[in-house]
């Protein structure tokens, strides 16, 4: 590609905002992760509103260049990522697109662009007396149009829901460079179809979203946080149902991890200490939430602790700072399991029932297929979402570990189908997963993914490679 | 239509259910509102499981029959009605499919076939000590299916959303008879396009829904309902964000109801009673629900609304019987009405925040447009939602009124689109409405779902002239 290509782009948005060094281009060709990364893109393009999104997106279609587009580059699947050498490419990073453009307070909706940190949501909500209840790691620099491009998933899905479930309208520009002005905040409005969660998760193949209304909820005045020690998934799932009956379906989070993985973080971690005196097989981390002031649930969850079978044993924080040791523990795995060697994530969910046949099914297949491997699963138990993730054999080197990623990832996925799940549950499909998706998805599920995205993007120049299989007709 | 063209379908459903005289296909012609009764259809089908629903679909694309797919028939806007006169269509009824196929109670899910009537979910949910929240007047007689169809909504979507946010997967049969296994039952699943909330809401247009998969919450142990009257719908949108608040997100329902509508149920129903000593501008019946036993939820409502300013007057329910009262006041409304004369009926939506101006704008508007009319809104306030239904003036005879349905829903819908709201907020668009849909949706979003439904429905067999207006080209 020439630069002088780039001319009319450059005529729309500023020469400024076309990136097309080297030296300008490399924070966006290399994702965090380091797994997927681009040598090369024509440009990385940084409009600075939505009316310079669409009339770079047209320009992108006279040129007949792909566009792929990016938030804070967080994603693990390569998503937002370039697909290797690739010239004929732009990335289009929402960046600029970064004002909160309306709170309203008593419609509890927040309205936001797309390059709006996470983050930056969360404390413009609190200030307002609301909660944007969306939480994962990656909240300081993931951004609100990648969450919801991937349907981000996380902390508080159990009580909140998804990306998808919080949203009420979005604005989205089209591939042939149109906007659909879609920025509603109504709960209910049935004058149409959901177009909306067509572009949600749909990782920038079918639109490149611009802005969105979201939920708020009333601000939690209160909380309580447990860790217990169990035998056996299957107590965990059993306790799970108990304490969301119990606590008055006030938790906001139930994470599980496995002796293995909370060993780790203890192993790897800094400030990380085990929780409780005996080790137990599993681990459920429960968290309710209120936003009344004068309920007592740490109380309420004592009583439901001690009211439950087949605990092995449990602690309910007495302070802010205990409840952040627990938590700490929770979120130092992804860390810790580096400490332990190299990584293949399985990052898979199935029906909450299921979780126990799964981890056994799976459990057996991967030590049979990779002996000595560490089994080091955890998740979001209330979710069905497990991060079934295996650390490298102390006998093998990572290189040879990593090399059997596939093998080992389609063991785990075929089980996971076993189990009616899914393969790729809030991470996305990206890059990583299209074969999967080929692989393993209903032949007329494909087929219709296939005709939306024809319908939609009819040239294919929006994110090609990504979600959907490259078919050969 | 000549009877031999059925033999065909005959033979794939069985000759009993292929009904085609005047006497049995009048049941499935006639709404229940009476609005839009068609005349005459080419045959009702009744297939008995998914297969034969899916093999009738490929014999009438290959005959050239158009498919009316028809739930409980309990819809207002005529989307499960046949238009007019209309040999060339048949009605596919739902109602044989009528197992629930599991409920499975740890993953808080239950299964259910669409001819499921929406009581029989309630009342397994019940049964297995969880909840199916979903709830409004018709749901004796309506079944899931046609409530996925038309996205519905009633007292519960405050707190667990509409029917779209209740469900995780589907079963669907396509236009060309391809049968859709989409039933998951997963929280988190970002393998694909989110084809799911695509039909849910289409209103039969893109797919005939068979089955679905649907979320359970634990089951609710204790309740709490007052009566508030207030001097505005400001001072109720205030109470309603300080309520959810003080409330701890307990809120179930938020029911806001003019003196209007209000006294017409006091006037036209039987054993409906004035609530509150004084006569008040509003209402607010609000309900809070737990699954946790020992909450004393009471005593937290009457502390809140005793917290509360600009509040009228109030009472809290002592008993059952008490709050049973002030929930026939709301839902007398509807047939109250009728007591008053003939009414043309708004279902629409506005953010919350917009409620007020709202109802300033659009009660001025219509008391200019049509002397004497008897405003009577009352509705959803927690989803923004209202029923601003007008009674006819004592002057004015119900036809003549009437005859000004579309002239005063038009006066009413500018004013929602002006307050960025909804002109089909739960209700659905059916054959109601496609021309407001063509005169007020965005340009943009209306050729996004024409190119949806020529996706998905090719030669436009399913459901024509319902939601998508027809178009010229």
């Amino acid at each position: 590609m020439i630069d002088n290509a780039l001319t009319p782009l450059k005529t729309i948005l500023g020469a400024d905002n076309v990136l097309s060094t080297p030296e300008q281009t490399a924070p966006y060709l290399q994702e965090r992760r380091g797994r997927f990364a681009g040598r090369r893109v024509a440009a990385v393009l940084t409009p600075g509103s939505t009316q310079e999104v669409a009339a770079a997106m047209r320009q992108c279609q006279t040129q007949q260049l792909n566009v792929i587009p990016q938030g804070g580059n967080t994603g693990l699947c390569g998503g937002a990522a370039a697909l290797d050498d690739d010239p004929h490419s732009v990335i289009l990073s929402l960046e600029r697109l970064n004002k909160i453009r309306l709170l309203d307070a008593e419609n509890f909706t927040i309205t936001a662009e797309a390059g709006c940190r996470l983050s930056a949501l969360q404390e413009a909500a609190t200030a307002a007396d609301r909660l944007f209840p969306l939480s994962y790691a990656a909240e300081r620099d993931c951004q609100i149009g990648g969450n919801l491009a991937t349907n981000a998933g996380g902390m508080n899905v159990l009580r909140y829901g998804n990306a998808r479930e919080l949203a009420l309208g979005l604005e989205v520009v089209l591939a042939d460079g149109q906007i659909w002005h879609g920025l509603t905040g109504l709960r209910k409005d049935n004058s149409g179809y959901a177009l909306r969660d067509l572009f949600i998760g749909s990782e920038g193949t079918l639109g490149i979203i611009t802005a969105a209304t979201l939920k708020l909820f009333p601000a939690l005045r209160c909380r309580a946080t447990a860790i217990v020690g169990l035998a056996s998934m299957a107590d965990a799932v059993q306790l799970f149902s108990h304490l969301r009956q119990a606590s008055g379906d006030t938790m906001t989070s139930a994470e599980v991890m496995s002796r293995q993985a909370l060993g780790f973080a203890v192993d790897y971690a800094p400030n990380c200490h085990e929780p409780l005196p005996a080790a137990h097989h599993w681990y459920l981390l429960v968290e309710l939430g209120s936003s009344a002031a004068a309920v007592d649930l740490s109380k309420r969850l004592e009583r439901a602790l001690a009211d439950a079978s087949d605990v092995g044993d449990y602690r309910v924080a007495r302070s802010a700072d205990e409840a952040a040791d627990f938590w700490r523990l929770r979120n130092s795995i992804p860390g810790a399991q580096k400490g332990a060697g190299a990584s293949i994530k399985n990052d898979i969910s199935v029906p909450i029932s299921a979780l126990p046949a799964f981890i056994d099914a799976a459990s057996a297949a991967i030590e049979q297929h990779c002996q000595g491997v560490r089994l080091c699963p955890f998740g979001h138990i209330g979710d069905g979402n497990l991060h079934f993730n295996l650390s490298q054999p102390k006998n093998m080197s990572a290189e040879q570990f990593l090399a059997r990623w596939e093998e080992l990832a389609g063991v785990v996925n075929d089980i996971v189908m076993r189990h009616h799940g899914s393969f790729a549950a809030e991470h996305g499909v990206g890059q990583l997963k299209p074969n999967e998706v080929s692989r393993l998805k209903d032949p007329v599920e494909q087929s219709l993914m296939r005709a939306i995205k024809l319908a939609l993007d009819p040239e294919g120049r929006l994110n090609p490679g990504k979600v959907i299989p490259r078919y050969d007709d």
